[in-house]
C-alpha cells in the first residue's frame, strides 16, 4: 500500500502592486499581472489567476525583471 | 481517518511553435512562452518552466489570443 503524507504548507504573500487585469471570466475570477512578496521575500512580477476578492489563487508563474522585459521584447516582436 | 485518492492524469501536449525564451537557469531549465495544443484542443498561448529537452514541465499559465495582447498592452504602458 502507497502511503501518502499530503503537508499543508501556509504561503503568505503580499500584493503590492496590481499592474493590470488581462481579463475575467463568467466567474468572476480574473488573470492579473501583479507584483507580489512572497513569504516575505523581495517582491516578484507574477502572472495568475485569482477568484473573486482574491480569496484563493489559481496556477500561475513568477518572473524576473529581467524575465518582464525579455517578454515584452518577444511580444512587441511579434 | 481521511482517505486521499491520487488520480495520475496522461496530459497530452504538443509545442506547435516555440516563440521565445525568457530566461534558462543554472540547471538548464528555461521559462519559454509558446504556442501549445493541450489534449489535441486548439493551439493556446503557454508561459511556463521547462526541464532541458522538454523532458518535465513546471508550473505556467496558458493565454488566449486576447489575454496575450492585453499583456503586451499592459507592458507597453509600464
Amino acid at each position: 500500500m502507497r502511503r501518502q503524507i499530503s503537508i499543508a504548507k501556509e504561503i503568505k504573500y503580499e500584493i503590492e502592486t496590481h499592474i493590470g487585469t488581462l481579463s475575467t471570466n463568467a466567474k468572476g475570477w480574473t488573470k492579473e499581472l501583479n507584483l507580489i512578496s512572497w513569504n516575505g521575500q523581495a517582491p516578484k512580477f507574477d502572472l495568475r489567476v485569482w477568484a473573486p476578492d482574491h480569496e484563493k489563487m489559481g496556477k500561475g508563474i513568477t518572473l524576473t525583471n529581467e524575465e518582464l522585459a525579455a517578454l515584452k521584447d518577444i511580444l512587441t516582436s511579434m
